[in-house]
């Protein structure tokens, strides 16, 4: 269940967080609710795994997304599930939120802002600026309160209204939640249209704009096949965080053809290759992802998940 | 139907020709014989669209793979159908098929070896060495005739029953082709499993023993997902040629989880991503990958046509 030929790259890290979004990301883009019993046997799985980060739920409405409904009751059966020294980070989209999350137990919080305007108008029925500064003393409150902040980008490639994203605009928001306080900030595709010219460009322009890469994670969506050689763009740019879902689970409810993260078994299989070091173990998270599958009724997209499983 | 972004990265080429598989390597592994009229009409509409090189069938003995039974019959319907100044290569097994081939027309031919010793015995029924004798003589001859010839090596990054291929072996099949003749050699994952270090160390090992890159293609299949950040690292050391199946079209019928070829959308969607030009038109080659998905009744596995055709 792993590659049988391992050959480094020269200028790729040596070890690579994978961040892993399917509980959250991946879930909250399905139609029929989940059990939460369903959802904590999920994070159990990939805890056992190895995954080193989990991003649990999301402390949205419950209005917003039903599917998310159940976010503290979900943390509540996890308690005494969750392997110690890893990174279990929580959605929050307002102070309500965060209060809601820390009163559940979370250990990390997470903020999800938009490099466009239609999506922030769509997403959080907000302005960009408006966005940042609901953000800001949600970011303070974390940090006052011990606990870490991740501050996502959304739409940084590309909008399904509105095309193109220029780079500014996006390197803007990077720098605004990173100067708030966020320790992590993670670029998405969230539409999966990038082509590895951009991926380069938005970093380099991160880079000369002083935000260190060390702070950064990237987030592919595989709608155009594009997502693992984004990521191998990434790495040879040292990003040493990379988003990914369980099976290729997920997508985003609000956005037109964001179908599918990059499957997390995909990106493995590379970086396995390639000699760098995950601590995940690909046999029981394909094992996860199909036991996954039947849960919801349906295959994996991912492409390793499926050759691995036959 | 095209990316919204186009951003060039350093060090890539200009031009890269996509040599399209799908009517061959593609088909050959359908269990249903696809009609004749049918196999026209792709490759016809996969002309329309803008590719520059179509492999067209294989003479290999109608007993071997009845779906290319058809061969003669196949060229004759395109006989005036093929734009001019373009590639329309055939593959051939031995000197049988090659004298069948040039009966038919054929303008350029193509031989089919084997990095490993396995692969060549259940494909070819011959050693590694006994194929190459079969082959030097029918290179000679395609030579002798005014035809160009295409070598394919193929399990070079790993091989379902032997596992790590050396990259020696790898190596010397490919000098053996190149030294006979073939004026283009296909480096290729018959079953997906090469991750990005292998891509640069075999082609790193060919240019030390003096294979230079403009002779070389490559030809990865998407069994776990890595054939286009593979085609990247392989575009960042020059290489001009990339073979694609449309739509996702095929594998081998003779190697277990030889799944899936490497889209020719997923491909275009990254290289006119990327500033490079193909020729392709892509809206057009979505279509032809819609339609033939409709004649084989099951949808395409590239994650472009079903982001573009929804």
């Amino acid at each position: 269940m792993e590659p049988a030929s391992v050959i480094a790259m020269p200028g790729l890290p040596g070890r690579v967080t994978v961040y892993e979004v399917g509980p959250r990301d991946g879930l909250q883009n399905e139609s029929a609710v989940v059990p939460v019993a369903v959802k904590a046997e999920f994070v159990r799985r990939l805890v056992a795994a190895g995954l080193p980060a989990v991003e649990l739920t999301s402390f949205v409405p419950p209005s917003w997304i039903p599917q998310l409904a159940d976010a503290a009751e979900l943390m509540d059966l996890l308690a005494a599930d969750l392997a110690p020294g890893r990174r279990y980070p929580v959605l929050v989209p307002n102070a309500r939120g965060l209060d809601r999350a820390l009163a559940a137990g979370a250990t990390e919080i997470a903020v999800f802002a938009s490099a466009t305007e239609t999506f922030a108008r769509r997403n959080l029925n907000r302005t960009v600026a408006e966005s940042l500064d609901m953000f800001r003393p949600v970011v303070e409150a974390s940090l006052a309160a011990g606990r870490n902040v991740r501050g996502y980008v959304s739409m940084c490639f590309g909008d399904p209204w509105e095309g193109a994203v220029p780079v500014d605009q996006v390197v803007g928001v990077a720098l605004a939640l990173a100067g708030m306080g966020c320790a992590e900030i993670s670029l998405g595709d969230t539409i999966g249209v990038a082509t590895p010219g951009q991926v380069a460009r938005l970093l380099a322009a991160l880079d000369a704009r002083g935000l260190p890469v060390s702070r950064l994670a990237v987030h592919f969506h595989d709608t155009y096949g594009q997502a693992l050689a984004n990521t191998l763009v990434a790495l040879q740019h040292e990003v040493t965080t990379v988003d990914a879902s369980a099976g290729g689970l997920g997508g985003c409810p609000y956005a037109k053809s964001a179908t599918g993260n990059l499957a997390t078994e995909d990106l493995v299989w590379q970086l396995h290759g390639l000699g760098i070091e995950t601590g995940v173990d690909l046999g029981a998270l394909v094992a996860t992802s199909v036991w996954m599958a039947g849960e919801l009724g349906r295959p994996s997209p991912s492409r390793t998940v499926t050759a691995l499983a036959s």
